[in-house]
């Protein structure tokens, strides 16, 4: 286990009553009364426990943390007063007689299925209830300092099997193989054993081993670079493809720490590469030293896209530029946190103003069709001034 | 790789055919139009992709797969010819053209989310779209002979990861350790990588190994054993609990095969282990023994969880059977297929009647308060006749 990992890391009372005050000021600025919130990883970051459990948070009154199951680890770990309940109906018994049920209703729209917001607006007898979710997103888009920490020790798992990786990728080797090793290397360091996307059909393995021909196929994932798999039951991930001399290695792995996701890339290879994966790689070490020079806080997102994209083109890379063909993606970042798919979205479809706090994983990568895949993968703290790297491990190819 | 594992096993063109020929009778029984399919898996079901598409069906025509993402691996993946999209809003032109809108149409609302389902009834211009997500269940209840093979395929793996924990399981190593080194000998074997669960808030790890304390600490998931974990952010699995002498080892481990889950457990023990943990370890047997004897076609479930309580019951084991005090759970079995938390569920709750074809996880366990947890979970399928093993490995408790 690495040191920094420390088990059950609970979140500091200060801190859920941060997160839940920027609700009740997002509640109050959008006409929201009262909101429900169900979602799992909601439901962690505003009360600190994942136990089957239901927050209810007004304007006004103080949050009511009903609880299911398991109450004595949903004691441990919130800040939060508990209100214990044996069945979802006592939820509205408790809040009728508190005459909570008033106004504008939010919910989770994003995520809480059709069936599950029908039974919910039963049990409660309220039907005006609307999508607070995007609500929930801009709050969570921040980082605070302890989010922040949180953050660079999944980092950590991260550096530390990057420094494996260097171990197990060998000539004939398979991809799976690799992933094998790797997976169980942070699991052992002490990664949390998944990672989390939101929303319907989003899906995330913790590692990506691709090479050759599996790094260059494009998916059904919104992704540049998702690998083959070894099923169409789950088309995405490490192959059987062994690895050959000269082509370069992709491992794309994701930390997890109490809850939060990183994701970095790097590139391996045994033997020399080709001059078109040198030029492509020292490109993408250009465009992340570009970012950092040119990001901070009031950056529009769609320029620092727009400026990796310049860069791809002045090197007559466009083409491959974070994917080939269909398979090419309209992004360069994507935001992390409790969820792999959060704000901000480096792409230059919409505006989106950089802000210290926020948390980007930024990946330059392009894909030679019929040869293999190159790039880098950092993930970026926004601050005031500029962009700070997560980890601190190095961007080089590493040659093996 | 096990020898069993084929790489890219499609589905085949009369087993999609068939599926879809029962999806297209049991809407007409229950007076559904046309059908929306969205959910991945679902999706895989019925089309044998799960790229980035949608399927339509009506009761007389040909089913429309439309793909967005990938095409290329849609076609190699899928027996159905595919209708190739742009953009979500194609669907619209291409039904209205063909005057395939009209009746009533269903979705699988149990999961699609609110705002989903919104922009959906949007994109088609079409509100009277009610929950097929109960018929869609219904069909997935019964496996075809194909996927019973996919099953048996998937517990191979299970088979070979039971065997190599005698090889992990030592005084002194840490359960996380253990999960580590299982996970990763299933993914050189052939694992697909991860498990499906279906629902809002329903996560899955692919390996639990619970000891002591761990093993008998509920949790918010609605399982009788599902460990401490290492965060509050994920408060399940594997925690870092070291393996002492003489208390049980509870390894649940879940083979994942072209899509389709298994999931057993089996007790292992450095050393001897108390007589009230053998003693339960055998009422679990005899359990299980029971339910082979008695199950069959046509038996209700319910029964067989209430011969199951009852031997519990005759051995006074009934305080500790399927969990202790509030993390007890009302069910012995759960459906397996693509999801882990299909039909049937074996509980007193409901009436269920079996039939040939269902495939269903079975646990008797039993948690001992402060001292740990003994248990046998196998996969059975339900044939004319009896129950039939998924796997043939031991049930008895191994000491190391």
């Amino acid at each position: 286990m690495l040191k920094s990992i420390n088990l059950c890391e609970f979140t500091p009372k200060e801190e859920i009553e941060d997160r839940i005050a920027r609700l009740k000021k997002k509640m109050s600025e959008s006409g929201i009364s009262f909101a429900v919130i169900i979602q799992n990883v909601d439901l962690f970051y505003f009360t600190g426990s994942l136990q089957n459990g239901v927050l209810f948070v007004t304007i006004d009154e103080k949050p009511i943390f009903f609880v299911m199951k398991n109450l004595n680890r949903a004691v441990f770990e919130t800040s939060l007063e508990i209100t214990s309940i044996k069945k979802e109906k006592d939820v509205k018994d408790i809040l009728t007689d508190m005459r909570l049920l008033k106004g504008k209703g939010g919910m989770e729209l994003d995520v809480v299925p059709v069936a599950v917001f029908e039974r919910w607006k039963g049990i409660l007898d309220y039907d005006e209830i609307t999508d607070i979710s995007r609500l929930i997103k801009d709050i969570r888009l921040i980082k605070s300092p302890f989010e922040l920490e949180q953050i660079k020790k999944s980092g950590e798992i991260i550096g530390h099997v990057f420094g494996k990786a260097k171990d197990v990728i060998k000539e004939g080797v398979r991809e799976i193989d690799i992933d094998a090793a790797l997976i169980a290397e942070g699991r052992r360091m002490g990664h949390q054993g998944f990672l989390r996307m939101r929303g319907l059909n989003q899906e995330m393995m913790s590692c990506y081993v691709t090479h050759g021909y599996s790094a260059t196929m494009p998916s059904g994932a919104d992704v540049p670079i998702s690998g083959v798999g070894i099923t169409p039951a789950i088309g995405q991930g490490a192959s059987i493809n062994t690895i050959k001399r000269d082509i370069p290695v992709l491992v794309d792995y994701g930390g997890g720490y109490n809850g939060y996701v990183t994701d970095e890339t790097r590139a391996f290879v045994v033997g020399e590469m080709k001059d078109i994966f040198k030029k492509a790689h020292n490109v993408a070490a250009d465009i992340i030293a570009d970012a950092m020079e040119f990001g901070k806080e009031g950056v529009n997102g769609t320029e620092i896209f727009m400026r990796a994209l310049k860069r791809a083109q002045k090197e007559k890379l466009e083409d491959y530029f974070m994917g080939y063909g269909e398979g090419k993606v309209g992004f360069i970042g994507h935001g992390l946190g409790l969820e792999i798919n959060e704000l901000p979205v480096i792409t230059p479809r919409h505006k989106m103003l950089l802000q210290e706090g926020m948390v980007f994983a930024f990946e330059p990568k392009f894909i030679i069709p019929g040869e293999g895949a190159i790039g880098i993968e950092v993930d970026f703290i926004v601050r005031r001034h500029g962009l700070e790297r997560v980890t601190d491990t190095s961007i080089d190819v590493v040659y093996l």
